[in-house]
């Protein structure tokens, strides 16, 4: 079919009519951006969960597969630095999905919408045979101009992220092995995986503060979304292996597999925010943002690859290695 | 689960948080309308177009069904008198899919969008194990306060609907009979089931005009939508048998079957427009716009029910007998 996502984003692109009046961003960023008004911006984007797919059906309680349906399009809207404002829920349901799970589904959307102040407008339903699909599409807001892209990064600027990555996957792993750990660290980790919020405060705050030379959220693992930032601007970049926040990992059952570099590398669904910051604006980056913390992490290069050091060990390349719909697909 | 998609539309619109600065109709019309700049509004709407519910993977090629998933959504901005601007398309893509497929869908969506200036704006895609599921977003646009709806509908008013009604429903008789009629009538009904045409220019009209107080897409039959408009408008209405432009039937396989007045009656994906109008501005209503039939069928009147008259027989009353997503899963 195709050999990613990449490939078949490009293809797409393509065929597609990808130009029209007021239209100031289409396929291949974060969300498209087009001009509302003559002072404000509208970001558009749309997301798939599936089930098998994005969520396991006797595993995520339906009010998460809710939230982490609304929160993957939300945090597409913080990826521009936007306001989100309104959503819709398209919803194809499988026909053994009890009432119950319905309501579940929709009190998980319904609780993150009313905290980010978020209306939901509309929809579709359709009853299927097979797995249950939600598409959610998030309308949100940004003064004219102002909308952070992923293509902005020059060689010099500074690397960030937010949060920690990889605990949304260890808190998947805790789920898969069926662990009952009341420990801080599991449970900061089921938190981010099942009840993922949005950066909507720190991506408005840098494109307000003209802080990120561009910008792009965590959702397919940090290989991944940096590959695509890096590609976006035409540039490569050096990150320090012991500058990136990995998750802390306590005693659990099946916890040995478990590194915590590699889940911070390729692990999925953080919905942190990475960021570029050009050298001169760095100082103004503080440490921790209303809670959140930030972590500097390498540096854009010239050079296009994308390189890993680590103390005492030779640079490695590192290739995106984070879900891909398309690649899984290839023996 | 629910008795209807009504049902389930009243339970979902008391569930989720649904108003918003700036939102002018969420939950419940054809499509939701938001305010997006001082002269102007914005249509938004999201339509699914799912393998084995909407269509056949082995009866329909893959270019009908990427023009009759874009249609369907195009066919809810008409529905409110706009113009359609943006599409984004989320396609959760069955793994047995050739990529052949996923060419001629796009080409399908693409050469429509193109005939109306619709720009592919973005989208998510993943690969599923089940049936494929497509999800079209549109936004249009309309001038401040011109937005028809279905709520506007008042007793006296007259009852139009627009070209003929029931043949899509035909086409897909057609198309499952396997017939290889040429002749005229059934290639209109090939052509309005795998190609069908939105009603931009029609809908646009009646709002600029001013002409219509009452306005709907037919998708899912007349019996299902007229039922809608009068619900939302809080009224009833009486439609003549005769007036109904019905299908012209040829010979074919399994012809004698068809019944043109229970296809019109409850046939869907139509995309036709049914609308009213008060009656000091029925001589405004032309009888041929542009190409397109329009058929003055009955009248709106005080008491809620919905009558069917025919010459010669007792008045009926016509209860919604088109597609209901929920309603099928009942015994």
């Amino acid at each position: 079919m195709f050999a990613s996502e990449t490939q078949f984003v490009e293809w797409l692109s393509r065929l597609v009519p990808g130009r029209g009046r007021g239209l100031l961003l289409g396929i291949g960023d974060d969300a498209a951006l087009v001009r509302a008004a003559a002072d404000r911006d509208w970001i558009l984007t749309t997301d798939l969960s599936i089930e098998s797919v994005h969520y396991l059906r006797h595993l995520h309680p339906a009010a998460s597969v809710g939230q982490r349906a609304l929160a993957r399009a939300l945090s597409d809207v913080a990826a521009m630095g936007g306001t989100p404002r309104f959503a819709l829920v398209s919803l194809a349901l499988s026909q053994e999905a009890p009432r119950s799970w319905l309501q579940g589904l929709f009190g998980g959307i319904s609780r993150l919408a009313r905290r980010y102040d978020v209306a939901v407008i509309g929809g579709d339903t359709a009853i299927v045979s097979g797995p249950t699909v939600i598409d959610v599409v998030v309308v949100g807001e940004v003064r004219k101009g102002e909308a952070l892209r992923r293509s902005g990064a020059r060689p010099g600027d500074q690397i960030f992220v937010s949060g920690s990555l990889g605990l949304s996957a260890l808190g998947l792993c805790l789920l898969k092995a069926g662990s009952r750990s009341r420990a801080a660290w599991a449970s900061a980790a089921l938190r981010a995986h099942c009840h993922p919020e949005p950066q909507i405060r720190l991506g408005q705050f840098l494109s307000r503060q003209h802080l990120a030379s561009a910008l792009i959220d965590l959702s397919d693992g940090l290989s991944s979304d940096l590959g695509r930032l890096c590609r976006s601007s035409g540039v490569g970049a050096r990150i320090w292996a012991e500058r990136i926040p990995v998750p802390r990992i306590g005693r659990a059952r099946g916890a040995h597999q478990w590194d915590p570099l590699q889940l911070a590398l390729h692990g999925g669904e953080d919905y942190q925010l990475l960021f570029t910051v050009p050298a001169a604006k760095v100082s103004r980056i503080r440490s921790n943002f209303h809670g959140v913390h930030l972590f500097q992490i390498g540096e854009i290069q010239r050079s296009k690859k994308i390189l890993l050091l680590r103390a005492g060990a030779k640079p490695e390349e590192l290739h995106p290695a984070g879900y891909d719909h398309f690649r899984k697909l290839l023996p």
